[in-house]
């Protein structure tokens, strides 16, 4: 759809695409609030879940099921918060959500990223929803190889 | 499960079950800080999304389908945000997380109920955690009438 961001990403949004399937992509996400944070967006535009086909449906609960399990062997995440909410899109007078997916694994150990320590202060409690995401590029970078690497394995 | 909260519901947690699948229920919530506000639970033990089985998907699907209908066609929502976070049960040392969804919906309209105006103060941006969730019984109970009603059709 012209107008949507998310229909007309450029090469620089898709730097940090770590799984690309038939109907939805995984990027990670740029808040690195809890890290391997990520966004799960689907390829068309469609505004809300009850709208999903079949094969995105199919899909979806694979990549779910692949997000998991990829969070908790690579980064060692405990759990992870899903959250589908698309409240951005309803400042504009003409709303058009595009269907994407918050991934946020959430950790009762330290992560450690070339020796920085990550700590999910806020673990057995809601996410913060104001914190810093802002990391070293060089540890967003490690986190993103990481994932990629063991999705497309 | 023993010690499990919502594998044990007792008649009182029941009160406000506007519907009852096969393998899911849906309760309207204690917090109506978003009128209509509801959580979807499994009615077996199983602790994260990619555990459910195939028939668990399906009725998952549906139910997410026909809540967003409800809500929109009862209470005039606009949307509805979705979440399956289940934080609270890592503050244990031995957590046995029991498998839920969050569902608020969000309004650009205000909600009157008996004559009470409810406004979504947030509408447009994340829902508020910390809001105060208390409403009339009055108030609560005619929710609950919608949408046990709309539901059970």
């Amino acid at each position: 759809m012209e107008n949507c961001s998310w229909c007309n990403l450029s090469e620089e949004d898709k730097q940090f695409q770590v799984y690309e399937g038939m109907f939805w992509s995984v990027f990670l996400s740029d808040e690195q609030d809890y890290i391997g944070r990520c966004v799960l967006a689907l390829k068309r535009h469609c505004g809300q879940l009850s709208e999903l086909t079949d094969d995105e449906w199919k899909e979806l609960r694979s990549l779910i099921c692949k997000m998991e399990t990829c969070l908790k062997a690579v980064l060692g995440a405990t759990l992870c918060n899903w959250s589908c909410l698309m409240n951005g899109f309803y400042k504009d007078s003409e709303p058009k959500p595009h269907l994407h997916i918050h991934i946020r694994p959430r950790y009762d150990k330290p992560v450690i990223l070339n020796g920085n320590t990550y700590i999910d202060c806020e673990f057995g409690h809601h996410y913060a929803k104001y914190k810093s995401g802002a990391i070293p590029i060089k540890d967003k970078e490690k986190v993103f190889t990481l994932l990629k690497e063991w999705l497309n394995r």
